[in-house]
């Protein structure tokens, strides 16, 4: 704990995850291997996914665990030449995550890709960001600008950038906000002019692009939001860009004008920087159209939905590593007696021996455990979606993905920054110290509820467009789903008053939203998403319970053949600390988006 | 926002806390002026008042607040000779505040301070806190180790470490914690040995010491517990010695053979080092005992309320400083358009036209404000209870501060944490950066939950003992304070809505209490205690209703006289947020209190 000294020695060494609950989640709650049966991972048997898996684990807890602690106490700054440079142990992650297929995981076959079930890559995954958020955000972000252009792109686009992403010889970006346009994209300025050849002159600044130059890659390319001079004003006039840092002239690759103007000190994530972006400051930066003018946003959501359910991934895995942190900590730090104890000679208990500890650490865990079966479940749909076995399945799933995206974004980010902060919480002194590594999740975690977009943006998306979409065509299926799996949990023999009080949860969720698009439909959008953010938090909430239903079915079922077994046991307190003290804050949440509570609505600033 | 710059310009500076509120907490809600009737402070007035309030104002505007970003990003290190040198600021700061005489403020006229109410100190040191939390910190530590000598300090100890304590020749530390022992007092084996001319010769181990070494003070008296050899074990067997860094031989001040082992590295608070400490390496470290043996933990005592109100009013002021950044950074920032708007060519709005970022601002103020006025409505109950007119004044004062302490500790920390959190979130992007100060406040303000007894310690502190003490007797003062409150309310015409939701809280608190006292007697005191934190949560939460019915009262009353200030509009505002959004909370608090939701007391460690 002394300077000079890195971390306190703990007795045991933190797994990131649970191997036991990955699997559990894998294969009990959300049966990847039944996607087998799809024609699409039919090359696929839980022996090709369980190798993912435990690759990816095995780098996590080999190379990037390892290093997590030093990567954030070195973060990269710009250097005069313009450049930015990486911790060396970036570019051996970055490269051994490009070896083991991380990279192009997901994508066909015919591109270089393993077409595994986004399922399964985003358990896989969820080892890598436990580790090291950072690193497996730039894994991410590169996969899925390759992505863009494997979707939009001409097939020079592809063979010339998407494929040497998809290799780790490249790195990709999203270039979306400005220094006025974060959460406002339709107000962007960054401009593209025509020229003679087909390609583009783009002029602009951005910010806050993670990965925007380093010196990891030979090369780095930009997915850019730009305007065509002369386009219409607003998010229609937004198209899409392919802008390389440096571009094919014959044989050779040469600068193309994309300037680092400054890396931002952020407070997490600090392995990846994150900088300002000028382009074309001597007009010399060519850019390539990807699809179709004006399709930019559009396209571009194709990277934001991924990169959503990717940050609520991450968030998952940061409050599930520092949950584990905290068990190891709480069980083998010594401190006070037990209440009823007034024998002061004897040896102090373990930490984990106070009920207030382990009210903390399963607070932690169903908050956790339940974010990352929230993040699988919404993978799964997205497998369904675009793999599934006809148009109906398909577009069902589709509706349902759309739905729970905003949830899986903002459920892990802001309920896991709760269970990271309890983490520090059962640390004690040592929490607040940068000895001991609570403290760093706690700050990566807190990215989470505000990039690809804030908390706010999530909630309008969710009220305002998602649940009432298509006439709340996505929210009858979701509801389907939860009917459904309280019907499977009832069967198994789980607790009948959790099984009700989901299908209570989605009748009170289906009522409430058709109240308020009612209002909405009436004229009163504000009205309607006054309190969309406690909207979401109900929302979530009743999803969070829908996975810890079918956490429990499953344990259940697994505890008929083994009574007693610990973990299944664990499962069905998990679930009734969910039932019992998370669910019922609904009735509260619904009273305030239908009674309207506006102290905040009618707040003028000088009041303030 | 680029590395090298530091911070985004803000059109307006951050006044720390509103002089206007600090106005209204002061004399409309807590009648400070009403204190000068009692013969203790019958040489204050309202000017004497305003003179410390605005001293310490400008003291904390002009000197603590500016170098806070730099305070902050160059923390103290362990020499190779053993000595922690501080910014050399923090020395100019400390000089600054004993000129102002912040570290006698409190104390009698006849040790040379100036016999000022607790409120009025709380309220101008609040400025402090706000605009440098460690720097105000160490003054509180050096007022409050100079307090114990005060008070059991012989006239020999008083005279040679007390006197340069309050003029701030010395800084004082707490020297409680050691690495096997931090809630748990009793367990602490520093040991001390008698020696033929009445003093002690110490050896041990401590840590966490805040200030515990230094180099802006000649010297830095440390009030350490200890235990007496052949004292019994447990707490009974804990003294107090006043143990000096460089101890008096004839005119001489001589090393005192303790030693500094290690700084932390703390994640806030980072002015201010907290250090561990060897005590009698080379057995020469000479202790003077102050009090009575085994006495130790029941006079420091007096310093951990001290300091626990102490962590409330920071955690209050860092929660209020961010809320007041986060309205400037708000009405200063555009982006986005009304969800109304449709006109994408208009400009943008500023972030405050946005219904959520209202929301948050709103909360914020709730939390912020509604903590201070808790913490000055507990030092008011502290002036009462040491210089009240009669017996009967006092003890109802000292059974009511005793009560108050645990929450006006913990909800300033705790809630202040989310106000801090949310703070981020109205800063989008740039929250996340050190370029702006609210990440530096979100870190400052997660110390409070843990140092000076955990929020766990305070639940229990505060349902095991202060509520149920002397069969409710504090619980029913308090409970009369929050009717009479309430009344005034009626009276001058506040929403009587709220005025009998205070009613009906303040019964759920007593049958609530009741009920679980009588489990405790009847011997399930782990059924009792369970939920102590989810009571401790309920019973902040009404104490900080109580706060808002009082300031909607004073503005209430206000209003009649000038209808549409915005000022006063404002807290009405605020105090409906509280009553409609957070006090409902109670309900379901109050029945996981009662049912006891026992998933976690059940849950064994391998279930996890």
């Amino acid at each position: 704990m002394l300077r000079g000294t890195t971390r306190m020695p703990i007795d045991a060494t933190n797994p990131l995850l649970s191997d036991r609950d990955v699997d559990f989640l894998l294969y009990d709650v959300h049966r990847a291997d039944a996607l087998c049966a799809l024609p699409a991972f039919a090359h696929h048997d839980r022996g090709t996914f369980d190798l993912t898996v435990q690759t990816l684990r095995r780098l996590a807890r080999t190379l990037l665990f390892p290093s997590l602690r030093t990567l954030d106490a070195t973060p990269p700054a710009l250097d005069a030449d313009g450049t930015v440079k990486l911790h060396p142990t970036m570019a051996r992650i970055f490269a051994a995550l490009a070896d083991a297929g991380v990279l192009s995981a997901t994508r066909p076959l015919d591109v270089g890709g393993q077409q595994l079930p986004s399922l399964v890559s985003t358990a896989a995954n969820s080892y890598l960001c436990a580790a090291n958020a950072s690193a497996a955000g730039l894994a991410m972000l590169t996969t899925e600008a390759a992505h863009l252009l494997e979707s939009f792109g001409t097939p020079w686009l592809r063979e010339t950038f998407m494929a040497p992403l998809y290799e780790g010889r490249f790195t990709g970006t999203m270039c979306l906000t400005e220094p006025h346009a974060g959460s406002s994209l339709g107000d962007i300025t960054t401009r593209a002019r025509p020229l003679a050849d087909g390609t583009w002159r783009l002029t602009g600044s951005k910010i806050f692009i993670s990965g925007g130059e380093h010196d990891l890659t030979e090369n780095i390319v930009h997915l850019v939001l730009a305007r065509i001079e002369g386009a219409p004003e607003g998010s229609r006039g937004v198209s899409l860009f392919c802008v390389p840092k440096r571009r094919p002239e014959g044989a050779a690759w040469v600068d193309n004008d994309v300037r680092c103007a400054g890396v931002l000190h952020k407070i997490g994530w600090r392995a990846l920087p994150s900088v300002a972006l000028n382009f074309g400051e001597g007009d010399d930066c060519v850019a390539w159209l990807v699809g179709s003018p004006g399709r930019g946003l559009a396209q571009m959501f194709q990277m934001m939905n991924a990169a959503r359910i990717g940050v609520g991934g991450s968030a998952a895995a940061v409050a599930y590593v520092a949950f584990r942190e905290s068990v190891l900590y709480a069980q083998s730090r010594p401190q006070g007696r037990a209440p009823g104890a007034r024998d002061a000679q004897g040896p102090q208990v373990p930490i984990v021996a106070h009920a207030d500890v382990r009210r903390m650490l399963l607070r932690q865990k169903a908050i956790a455990e339940g974010a990352l079966s929230l993040v699988l479940a919404t993978a799964r749909q997205h497998d369904l979606a675009e793999h599934g076995d006809d148009d109906a399945v398909r577009t069902r799933a589709r509706r349902l993905l759309d739905l729970l995206t905003p949830v899986a974004k903002t459920f892990p980010a802001e309920r896991g920054f709760e269970a990271n902060a309890l983490a520090v919480q059962v640390h004690g002194g040592y929490g607040y110290t940068s000895e001991y590594l609570p403290e760093l999740w706690m700050r990566d975690q807190k990215l989470n509820s505000i990039h690809e977009g804030t908390t706010g943006i999530q909630a309008l998306d969710l009220l305002g467009r998602k649940v009432v979409a298509g006439g709340g065509e996505a929210l009858a299926i979701w509801r389907d789903e939860l009917v459904a799996t309280s019907a499977d949990a009832r069967a198994v023999g789980v607790n009948p008053a959790w099984c009700d009080a989901l299908d209570a949860a989605a009748d009170a969720v289906s009522a409430l939203t058709l109240e308020l698009g009612a209002r909405g439909l009436s004229g009163d959008v504000d009205g309607m998403l006054a309190h969309a953010t406690d909207y979401l938090d109900l929302f979530a909430t009743v999803c969070v319970a829908w996975q810890w239903l079918a956490q429990a079915a499953a344990a259940q079922r697994r505890l008929d053949d083994a009574p007693g077994d610990a973990f299944y046991e664990g499962k069905l307190l998990a679930a009734q600390y969910w039932f019992g003290t998370e669910l019922p804050r609904i009735d509260h949440l619904a009273r305030l988006c239908r009674e309207g509570e506006d102290s905040f609505v009618r707040l003028r600033t000088d009041q303030l």
